[in-house]
């Protein structure tokens, strides 16, 4: 019995699992954790996770170097969403190279606007944007 | 063309939402929203999530009165994940009692720990307990 069985994991093996700023309590971004990613982040307290689109394990960072250290992994009440308290290194959780992956806002007009500014061009970040996420 | 064309559901036409204390910051809950539910949401400025155990939508506090109050909705970069900035009616989001569900936290152990108290017991929250979830 480990803390991997309380964990439900969905039909695909997934659970998705919050980057949170622990200092800010911003939320930088929202990826999904198979067994072995969360395992690995347990116990390397890196942010580890699974990529749906390349179908492997991604570990955070292993090509922007934008690492994530992990404070705290939390789970909710119905244990399939799982928080994980960090400290974003670089300050860019976003593959667009902005500080985190919620930079749109809906306005008044039900209009989605961009409010936060790209703090690095992805091109400076990664040999292949789009490629670490 | 409106805010939701931009919106990816998934092959359920689902989206998950994270409901986020828009003061302190505290993620209180994750739960899940259709199309309809996010339209409402943005309408009445209001949680409203699609409950995929009763298969219905869901105005949260329906039951408990513990209605939330939406200040700000965000989408991430790929479009497929909401989150709430959120007042909490109550003070309490989550069906244990408690003020998140994200009550666990995994210790040096690796065992899962409880750091959140009760605030009121879902009896007394509920006619039927795990009923407004």
């Amino acid at each position: 019995m480990t803390f991997l069985d309380t964990v439900k994991f969905d039909e695909q093996g997934l659970i998705p699992a919050i980057a949170q700023d622990a200092q800010t309590g911003r939320v930088l971004m929202v990826a999904w954790m198979n067994k072995e990613a969360l395992q690995l982040t347990a116990d390397t307290k890196r942010g580890v996770y699974w990529s749906r689109s390349r179908k492997k394990l991604w570990h955070k960072g292993e090509e922007s170097g934008h690492i994530q250290v992990v404070k705290e992994i939390q789970l909710d009440c119905d244990a399939d969403v799982i928080i994980l308290q960090i400290e974003q290194l670089g300050g860019i959780a976003c593959h667009t190279g902005r500080q985190s992956c919620f930079y749109r806002t809906l306005d008044d007009n039900q209009q989605w606007q961009i409010v936060e500014p790209v703090l690095k061009d992805p091109h400076a970040i990664y040999e292949h944007p789009k490629h670490d996420h």
